[in-house]
């Protein structure tokens, strides 16, 4: 079952969800198995086809998932669940089999062959991945292609967030190193 | 001159300064003509050596001084410079040629052969291309190794940002669409 408020969101608006910088999930299956790491070197890269770059390092249990089945996904988590980020992104399923059990991380799936999502986000965005092996090789950088994106309709809407009108808990996160984040803050306007 | 408050960074710290996914603003300068664009589109990409990555558009004047010289700059501006980012990211250079007077952008420059930093920012990265042909064109994707960094001592020293203890002023920003902005908020320390 998807999550209460689980609402689409146009791919043509899609980045919106990602242009503020904040740190996200990045879930992958393959195989009957699924994993979900955190990483906060993600960002837009166009915005129609929507793409997205992320890194993911050669170690993790995730990069194999992705590069078997070609899809990932980036879930953007909230301000609750900074203690499951640092969780997953800490641990290695490679190490913790069942580290998203132990860090209190879920996943649903919205239809059959989509990659599981997380659980607890604010923002969800499907991608195909757009091969590039040298950048993967050498880089670690893999480029998506978002097929279909959602969000949690009481931050997002009308292709905007509105965190001022949801509890703080709602709010997304910027990572910065050794557990620290940055709630995102207020809004600013400036011109129009 | 520096401005006041300026501080290096060391490059095994420079990462810190870009992980939280603030908005920037490019500069690049060729033949004696200087430009600053604003960019949302900018993250780490390596540790050590610290690199980045950042897509800079075709069409703009700072693309072509960036491939003439190899070489470009990530600042990161604060709160303050909200009207700033805006301004020089809405205007080109080849369509207002004074855009960085006109919006009251100025540079400075660190040594000789340094790439020209723009004023008021609040942390500075230097990077030479790392030149990859298919990415600049099929993606308007760049990446730089950051040859040196700098950081405003008010709000990042010891490694890390400390928003906490300056006027918000100083606060970085991450960019959504249309004039919006988000101030980077309060710090969350999980674990430890």
């Amino acid at each position: 079952m998807t999550p209460a408020h689980f609402t689409p969101v146009p791919l043509n608006r899609s980045y919106r969800l990602l242009n503020h910088g904040p740190v996200v999930l990045v879930s992958a299956a393959h195989g009957g198995v699924t994993n979900v790491m955190a990483a906060a070197w993600s960002t837009a890269l166009d915005f129609d086809p929507p793409k997205v770059t992320v890194v993911i390092d050669k170690t993790t249990l995730t990069r194999s998932l992705v590069e078997a089945s070609g899809a990932f996904a980036l879930n953007i988590p909230c301000r609750a669940m900074a203690a499951q980020i640092l969780g997953v992104g800490t641990d290695s399923a490679k190490m913790v089999p069942d580290k998203l059990a132990r860090h209190g991380v879920s996943t649903f799936q919205v239809e059959h062959r989509g990659v599981p999502l997380a659980r607890g986000c604010v923002g969800w965005l499907q991608c195909r991945v757009i091969s590039e092996p040298r950048n993967q090789q050498t880089y670690d950088l893999f480029i998506g292609e978002v097929v279909a994106a959602w969000a949690d309709s009481r931050v997002f809407s009308d292709g905007r967030w509105h965190f001022e009108n949801a509890p703080d808990d709602l709010r997304t996160l910027h990572y910065v190193a050794g557990g620290q984040f940055y709630v995102t803050g207020e809004s600013l306007q400036v011109g129009e």
